[in-house]
């Protein structure tokens, strides 16, 4: 047996000798990308092997050779599939051999931030009450401080039990000159970040004294139950009776839920959680704070409020710490969100030195533009189709959604989340099998078949439901079925990439730059981490730029929460530059219509 | 027939000539006391009448003569029962010759107050949203204003379609930096103040801009259900589980319905109201805000708060404006409460350039004494003797409650609130009563019966429960049996009688002043309105004073209260007096227990 680790993940074990880095990889649980099955034919594998370890490895194969360029081999790249372990080593898996699912797993980008909270601890000795020192709790409590906070009327609710029961030693936490809190001595101080998606919530629970990240967890947006997106519960919120108090309570229960489920994972109270920040789209923000939606879902889509907000957790249904407060960062208008000022603030879009581009692809994608100390916004309706929806097959990146595809000599190869039988199609796989067809040529330009005829096995066929490619056969398949792509399928995908692409375009137009001036593009939030950049760029979707131009940052909305939970310096930053977007309004741009039909084309 | 007005009541007329003045103070509903019932014998029914209108009334009659000194004739004082009308005329009716439940009506003592609320108006006319100008609604109202001003959630939940109703024009009102409520355009401001009463609540809906009081009402405290006193209510809330939380929905109930009457009076909403002050002993304050009251029912009896306190109207269950507030004035002690600072405040006891006595005599009686520039208070109690509670016919002062009792030579008079047949007696009879039995003699100092033998008609017989007082024989009572006070009943106005006296003692005492020296004292409450001063004097209720020393002052909290809602250096003023009270805790004081005992002497 050898040992063998994988960086920079930091996973390590034994595996027998003569096993390929691919094999290691799948028996350590590492998601090491293998669309072709280890085969020799995808090039996906791809793993980076330092100097000292070269020679621990079987020598270069023909394959490599092949598929490898000088510059590649001389890194020490390998392919994974065709190198053999001789001794113990240390390989390098870069983020895009790693399988589309666990790259969501890496935390969105980090900024360095300073740590000064909103909420600073005071640790109070108190004497206790007596017939000659008659003074009122919160009296004493002032005395202790040494100056005259008021304390919030929950906490006064909750304050006197414990403060007896801890024989008068506590820590007060103070937000201005108010207390929202009584913690135990020596409790530390946590808040929760949280990131409202249309479609999933993130959430974060730090220290906020050390700027700990104490526990993450995800979990989907209980609104789906009302509409998969957000036009579908503005719709859903003014037409049924208690439809918008149904949403905001399905909003705070998620919430709740989540927050509760953080706790649990760092073993602590959401009673001890004295500080929140949430972002989320516009609608999302509302439909949170209980504020009507209808002027955001009519022109001129109005948002309540664009400023900055702080409300007491326990009035937006959160139960934390008792006066707890929840910060939540400001619009910039009725479809470009909070979410979207935290992703800015996380990527420091708003001094950048080049020309850069920021997208969070979703069911609404905004879209950011710095150059020159300006910024540039808009949102982009691309529909769910990306998330999985309104294709037949398509699923949400769980266990056995095809996530990857390659079409290699007319023949396709896929890979699942965490290796599981295939069951439906998650975005990145939609978006790779498209690609691929086109590329293979059986798709043209306009999205209907090409004819496959004159080629060998052609993976596009007739079903009952017309002509349909075939990713998965009925044997492969989870389902007992053939998981196919229809034309219907295609198109979905198609209006996604038009409206995403005309968005950009757009903003680059009244930015008055081209294409090749941007110098980096940011690629945020879940689906733009899982998808294959390169077929992205090739289909349109992203602007037709070096592959090094691109990052996949991950939920840089999320990290810009946890910015502003950290620091009070970057809450007014975030609201500086929530005031300095330029918001571009795509529906009535005058170049909108032409731009999206243009980029309807595959 | 002839004009008749009676002054300062402002009361007019015509009746028959030839008819009494009592008589016609009967005919137009004025107030007028006559215990004996128009007899000349009790001398209750003092009017004055001005020079230029002595001729209009019959001659001086020999009873009159008999009845009033000679400086009272010089000043026209005439016994309306009496004096017969001739032509038009005016009376003056002081005071002390209305029905003592009439009295209670005149306001209490008002001090001018500079009108400087808390809130205030900004009237706002804006450009409606466009595609062009998508600016938030609560963007555009900080536009409007003209300063970054907060909104509260709950005016941005409500905002969007009043706003768009109105055309954009509104006024909104601010406290501080913040928006509280958005009124349609010229809406007036107003505000309620409560005193929050162990037994009643009193009301009053006021024009913060001009001062004016547009509406007053008063109600029964709905917490009576869980106990008269506030020992029983702090028992109930500890001892029955969910019945602090039960008594504090009770008096938000109490408060709202009494809000509700208020705005009805004054043809308002109470979403109109955008500022309350409420003012109640520490009790009341600490179930009224939801705080525990475990501490305040054991020693050292310490309140939760003692500062003052800003909350918002919806966090203690009161419907107002969405974003109004509801200031709370600061607490003293355990047993010194808002209510005291509220009388405190409304009396200007604290530059009082004389010693001055104040008493608030309740269920629990606060009292205070200003002297050279100090404050020293306390709080007795006294129990519920006076507001009818313990006592067998004791009832509160509605209409058939026996208010006023007269023993001449031998026979028993009597009146009742409105004139009703007797029912029962409220606190200021049994007060008379008492009085008046120990100055006929048929009481002995320990409130024992004295020996009635020898005197002629006595009212004190035997019955089946022991030898009682037969106030209203049965064939007057409204009952259909005799009204009787009991030894037991007499016995309560004793303990009752001896905690206050005890206190104001006791006070007296720690400033280290006689009782003689006090210049003024002010007795305030409804019940304080009610009572002849006299027999309270002379019951050693009241410190042993010539009767010119004394003021009858009203509900001075209640004026308090309303003070402190028209202006914000009344309320910093509050606060102030507040902790310059030295609170003087009864029952551990060394003197407590020998004064207690010596003051049971009637």
């Amino acid at each position: 047996m050898v040992a063998i680790a994988f960086q920079p993940l930091g996973k390590r074990g034994t595996v027998p000798a003569g096993v390929s880095v691919l094999e290691a990889a799948r028996r350590l649980g590492v998601g090491l990308s293998g669309v072709c099955g280890g085969a020799g034919v995808c090039g996906t594998c791809r793993v980076v092997v330092p100097p000292e370890y070269r020679d621990a490895l079987s020598p270069l194969s023909d394959t490599e050779r092949e598929r490898l360029g000088g510059a590649e081999r001389e890194q020490g790249v390998r392919l994974a599939c065709r190198a053999l372990i001789r001794r113990a080593l240390q390989v390098f898996v870069p983020p895009e051999s790693l399988t589309a699912s666990q790259r969501t797993q890496v935390e969105g980008r980090q900024t360095p931030v300073r740590i000064d909270p909103v909420v600073v601890p005071a640790d109070l000795s108190l004497p206790p009450p007596s017939l000659s020192d008659p003074r009122s709790d919160a009296e004493r409590i002032r005395d202790g401080l040494g100056r005259p906070v008021r304390v919030d009327l929950e906490v006064l609710r909750r304050a006197p039990f414990p403060l007896r029961e801890w024989g008068w030693v506590a820590r007060a936490v103070l937000r201005g000159d108010e207390v929202v809190a009584l913690l135990p001595p020596g409790a530390p101080l946590m808040g929760v970040a949280v990131d409202l998606g249309t479609t999933k919530l993130a959430g974060y629970l730090l220290n906020l004294e050390t700027g700990e990240t104490l526990a993450s967890a995800g979990a989907m947006n209980p609104q789906l139950a009302y509409g998969e997106d957000v036009m579908a519960r503005i719709t859903y919120a003014l037409q049924e009776p208690e439809g918008a108090e149904r949403l905001r309570q399905a909003a705070a229960d998620g919430l709740s839920q989540l927050v509760a489920d953080l706790c649990s994972r760092a073993g602590v109270q959401p009673e001890q959680v004295v500080e929140a920040v949430v972002v989320g789209n516009t609608a999302m923000h509302h439909l949170f704070l209980g504020l009507p939606v209808r002027p955001l879902g009519l022109a001129p889509y109005v948002p309540v409020e664009s400023a900055p907000l702080d409300v007491r957790a326990r009035e937006v249904g959160l139960p934390l710490a008792p006066g707890a407060m929840v910060h939540v960062l400001p619009n910039v208008a009725g479809f470009v969100g909070a979410d979207h000022v935290a992703a800015l603030l996380a990527t420091r879009m708003d001094e950048a030195d080049r020309p850069t581009l920021l997208l969070d692809i979703g069911t609404n994608t905004e879209i950011g533009l710095s150059i020159g100390g300006n910024l540039f916004s808009c949102s982009a309706a691309s529909g769910p189709a990306f998330e999985g929806a309104h294709v037949r097959f398509g699923m949400r990146a769980a266990p056995g959604a095809v996530e990857r595809v390659r079409i290699i000599e007319g023949r396709v190869y896929w890979e699942t989340v965490e290796g599981a039988p295939p069951v439906g199609i998650c975005g990145s796989g939609i978006l790779d099998a498209v690609a691929e067809l086109r590329q293979a040529g059986f798709l043209n330009g306009r999205g209907g078949w090409a004819d496959p005829e004159g080629r060998g096995s052609s993976p596009v066929i007739s079903t009952d439901n017309g002509t349909e490619f075939v990713l998965v056969p009925a044997e492969f398949s989870g389902l007992g079925r053939a998981i196919t792509i229809s034309r219907k399928d295609v198109g979905e995908i198609q209006l996604a990439k038009a409206a995403i692409a005309a968005g950009w375009q757009i903003l680059l137009e009244e930015a008055g730059i081209r294409e090749s001036d941007l110098e980096r593009v940011l690629v945020a939030g879940a689906f733009g981490t899982y998808i294959d950049i390169g077929h992205a760029v090739a289909m349109g979707l992203l602007p037709r730029l070096p592959l090094d131009r691109f990052e996949q940052v991950g939920n840089v909305a999320g990290t810009g929460a946890r910015m502003a939970l950290l620091s009070r310096a970057e809450r007014e930053r975030a609201a500086h530059l929530a005031r300095r977007v330029r918001y571009v309004e795509l529906t009535v741009h005058p170049s909108f219509r032409e731009r999206f039909a243009q980029a309807l084309q595959l």
